[in-house]
């Protein structure tokens, strides 16, 4: 007998019929003898329908109202999901963050869980009940309704399987693994077996969209046998596992591309201790995280640029803070663009082998490609280029690293 | 300085531009010095759909399933009129059910309220925070969403007054105020300025969809100042007042007629002691409200008919529950009749003045319209006719009881 988290995502549980087939999805583990407790998703474009209900309400809404609104959507599933589970015979019922409760800090809008309660639901699946648990949110200590921001979903689902030491815990999504790269992009993207938790995060991070950085982060701190899976079809997905188990040696495991960038330059900085701390410290108090971060020697060492790259929806945001700060920083222009892609090459690989950011270079090279700026970590390499090159850079990448499937 | 409550029905909230002018009536009342607690319903339209998702998921969900899905309409609306306050400056929070909260038992789909904890509203109101309440929701013991039934937020909004001692309790809805009778069908139907509530009662129990029937009970019994007025006009609405507050001497105060009524008639009951309660306790045990009653004596004393009413929407359950106790009752035919309305003549002038049942069966004979079943109380006496004759009966006996408004 096992324990085991199952997380729907919102294409999973998009209509009645859909939730009816996840359904026979948890009655199987059930059948099996395992002990199920699942998370599901909003049903998809109900969250977008509800952020539109309040953005027509006032434009600068307060997250805390916000938080209720869209909450409501996660409601309505696990309770679905409950009633379709009794409609087959399995017991179940819903949990909504209040109630397991799930607690998080205050950050209305993308809160952090800090402590999971399990007592209750314990007690439930002692009678064998089916936890059914409401993704994307949890309580603040106030009481109130709190969200972990967008894909929050896949961090309720792997905090829940921390909690409660499950055996496994599988993403139920709408594709059937981890890929190379994308593969709408690229035709002969191979599926894979499996990934470490390390190349998954740069994946995540770098904009493969299938699991929520956050969630890759938090199960690979607590060891959480994580599995990607297609809700539509019955293959075995993609393992996430940890490094000492990774068998495959291929040098790199993935191409991956975040269109979601803006790229800020403060030029004219005037060139003195502090500058950065004063720029970046007023960024991170509105939770705006900021990425690439490159700073040009100057010449007449008075003055520098500073450039730096931020999700592009929190652009209007980042703009306003930093202009306040004017005085205070003293640069001369700020400047903005937005049609930049960031492109990383992902591999555990790459602490072992020499030559992998040469590969990339050359090849983005000999494709007339310009490069913004760069930045590195063990086991990745980004690059910020033009938008208009994002599917030939990649196209090229994944050929030049060996990532083609062969053909058959 | 006065503590109001304002309770906006499903039209009132219809959308973003109407919940943006019920924020205007909010902002009126707190800029008059009034501390204000808000009760509001869910979007209209929108707990239709939402049944009809459980509905599609399950002929036979389980009701505490089904409150977590329905209880999100009253979810939404709560929050998106606090963030419409918050943009036109005015300090305000949502307040869910769980989170007052608002005590009831655990009828899941129909339940009551046992008690409502004001210590955390209260502080709030002290800071001058508008409370904005989600109504038609509670919460159980067991720490689980419970709905009160539909129309259950006008007893949300009397409770609220009744438990803070509010100064009076504005039910804002689509109609501007309660009338003579259905001004649908009888155009020449009167606004009552006042009613008392032992009217106002036997009005709403009797289908004047203005208030629900609960409401205007926990108001009377709590002697909550209520008022029924339009979201839509500038109007002064009806007063619902005590008996002893009422100067207006109108013989009948109105008309009200129900459709949603089934007849139901058990043939050849066995004519012995305990059959009656046999065959309520078991509809009471479903919640299932019984209405007229009439007990035909019978001629060789050993077999009676019984015919009572039920609403139309309980008659499969009340099928099913009768016939299972077939053997016990011993009865011979089961019959319906859902083509019937009851209408019911209203007035508190009924205690003192003699006549009236008189004057409404002859106008019923006048027009050749037969009676089912009668029924009457102290202040009310009510027919059960065939739904045909349901216009023709309204405006025949809101003419002979001298209701129709002078043509000026």
């Amino acid at each position: 007998m096992e324990l085991v988290v199952l997380k729907f995502g919102g294409t999973s549980v998009a209509n009645i019929p859909q939730i009816k087939k996840i359904a026979l999805k948890v009655k199987k583990e059930v059948s099996l003898g395992n002990k199920v407790i699942a998370i599901v998703s909003a049903m998809s474009g109900v969250t977008n329908d509800l952020i539109e209900l309040v953005k027509n309400t006032s434009e600068i809404p307060s997250y805390s109202e916000y938080d209720v609104v869209l909450s409501s959507g996660e409601q309505v599933t696990s309770a679905l999901l409950a009633v379709a589970l009794e409609d087959l015979g399995i017991k179940a019922r819903s949990w909504l963050g209040w109630q397991v409760p799930i607690i998080t800090d205050r950050t209305y809008g993308k809160a952090v869980i800090e402590e999971i309660k399990t007592e209750k639901i314990n007690k439930s699946l002692k009678k064998n009940d089916v936890a059914i648990v409401s993704g994307f949110q949890g309580v603040s200590k106030e009481n109130r309704i709190t969200t972990l921001g967008r894909g929050g979903s896949d961090t309720s689902a792997v905090a829940m399987a921390a909690s409660f030491s499950a055996d496994r815990c599988d993403i139920y999504t709408d594709v059937d693994g981890v890929y190379t790269t994308d593969p709408r992009i690229v035709k002969s993207a191979k599926k894979l077996d499996v990934i470490t938790y390390e190349e998954m995060l740069e994946l995540a991070s770098q904009g493969a969209k299938v699991l929520q950085t956050r969630s890759v982060a938090l199960a690979m701190k607590y060891g959480v046998n994580l599995r990607v899976l297609s809700s539509f079809e019955d293959t075995p997905g993609t393992c996430i596992i940890r490094e000492d188990q990774n068998m495959e040696k291929s040098e790199i495991s993935g191409i991956a591309h975040s269109l979601n960038e803006a790229k800020i330059t403060l030029s004219g900085v005037s060139d003195q201790p502090g500058q950065a701390a004063k720029i970046f410290g007023a960024l991170a108090k509105y939770s705006i995280n900021v990425d690439m971060i490159v700073q040009s020697s100057s010449i007449n060492q008075e003055a520098t640029d500073i450039t730096f790259t931020i999700p592009e929806t929190d652009l209007a945001l980042a703009e306003k803070t930093i202009k306040q700060l004017k005085k205070k920083i003293g640069f001369k222009k700020f400047l903005t663009n937005t049609n930049v892609v960031k492109i990383s090459v992902v591999g555990n690989a790459m602490k072992s082998q020499s030559g992998i950011a040469n590969t990339m270079f050359e090849t983005l090279a000999k494709n007339q490609i310009n490069i913004h700026v760069i930045s590195t970590s063990e086991i990745k390499i980004s690059v910020l280029i033009d938008s208009d090159y994002n599917e030939l850079a990649i196209r090229a990448l994944h050929s030049a690293f060996g990532l083609d499937a062969r053909l058959m």
